[in-house]
């Protein structure tokens, strides 16, 4: 049997870092849901960097540019964070540069696990057959909120902890994956409707970039399964 | 309106740590619970020290010292953490000195707020009483175990969040307080069955120390309400 935790946290991160998992990374609202979309309309390479100077400089070496710091887009990106930008035409076999607030960070900071798997509601049923077939111990790591809890993190990880258990594979002691299971079967009753107890919610809306939530929350629309590997993600 | 936020692990306390603050500083197995016992049974002052070395020295100043790591009492001290130790004949008007694995911790970390409360749910409303005739924004900040998260801390912070927001005195825009009170709501239903959910449970149970779970999960058993200042716990 594997063990599966969940991180609450990048802040906590250090607590469960083991060069012998598998970390999946989570950035709901809206890095690792936009990620997904990118690969579903044709993208073949994102490359995630951490700071604004860096994104700069591929942006003078010619490349795309995603680029959001609170939610806002930044004036020298051709996109912002919004999983929307990603599906219009012209950018099959494109390669884009990527940053965020929190989630490409989070992305990095998972580097040194054996597998780095990019996963959201879009694509959750694919990322949960994935990490059944494959044999490391897994770990959930939520983006948050500059380092804060961020509900909508702790209820997707709720999500697939429910089905990775179900799957008889994966046993847990977590209490971050027990918490989560609670938020999720407390929310799947209605989770449009449970969008509103989201902080998130609340700063996207003040930004008029709430039009995106509903898709955010809506399980399997891709199959794809984004890896981060050797500074690039990619799918198979 | 006053705010109301909830800190999940001693590791992210940076994150919400004001000068102006009240900090409820919670270790519900068993820090917290304890002391709360130890109060109410006639003890008047408790010194939580972070370290066994500061603890052995106390003892050889003729102090009596409650003192455990990972949940065992250590040798050298006169009690280990359970709230039955503090319920013996002779301890009145006792000053102890405590030092566990994750309350004492926490409540020398809320030392730069404005007031530091000791809350376990046998003091929980007398202590959501004296949160709501004070002034200060609140923080909960949850022990957790080594800066982990914890379910039963997250559970009680559920509950006086309830209790606390019910006055009308407090808002809260945080992820941390919508989850723990959809946690608490969970709990609630049947707390004393819920207790298997907590991990903490099971290591108390593997160490035979598990008696005290029923006692820990009981709420307002007493109106004290130690408050930390100065090195010192003591009750008004």
């Amino acid at each position: 049997m594997r063990n599966l935790e969940i991180c609450f946290s990048p802040a906590l991160f250090h607590l469960y870092e083991n060069p012998e998992i598998t970390v999946v990374v989570v950035d709901i609202f809206r890095a690792t849901t936009a990620i997904c979309t990118a690969f579903d309309h044709g993208v073949v390479r994102i490359i995630p960097v951490t700071t604004v100077e860096n994104a700069k400089q591929y942006k003078d070496k010619g490349y795309l540019i995603a680029a959001e710091r609170d939610g806002v887009k930044l004036d020298f990106a051709d996109f912002g964070n919004s999983p929307y930008n990603f599906m219009q035409e012209g950018l099959e076999d494109a390669t884009i540069v990527y940053s965020t607030t929190n989630g490409t960070q989070a992305i990095h900071m998972a580097a040194s696990a054996a597998k780095v798997v990019i996963a959201s509601f879009i694509n959750l049923s694919a990322v949960a057959d994935h990490l059944s077939s494959s044999s490391e111990d897994v770990v959930i790591l939520c983006a948050g909120w500059k380092d804060r809890f961020s509900l909508e993190d702790a209820v997707f990880s709720g999500a697939l902890a429910v089905k990775l258990l179900e799957s008889e594979e994966f046993v847990s002691g977590c209490d971050s994956v027990t918490a989560s299971i609670d938020l999720w079967k407390e929310a799947e009753k209605d989770l449009i409707e449970y969008r509103t107890k989201f902080a998130h919610t609340h700063r996207l809306k003040h930004l008029l970039l709430d039009d995106v939530i509903e898709f955010c929350l809506t399980p399997d629309q891709t199959k794809k399964v984004p890896l981060f590997k050797n500074g690039s993600i990619t799918c198979d």
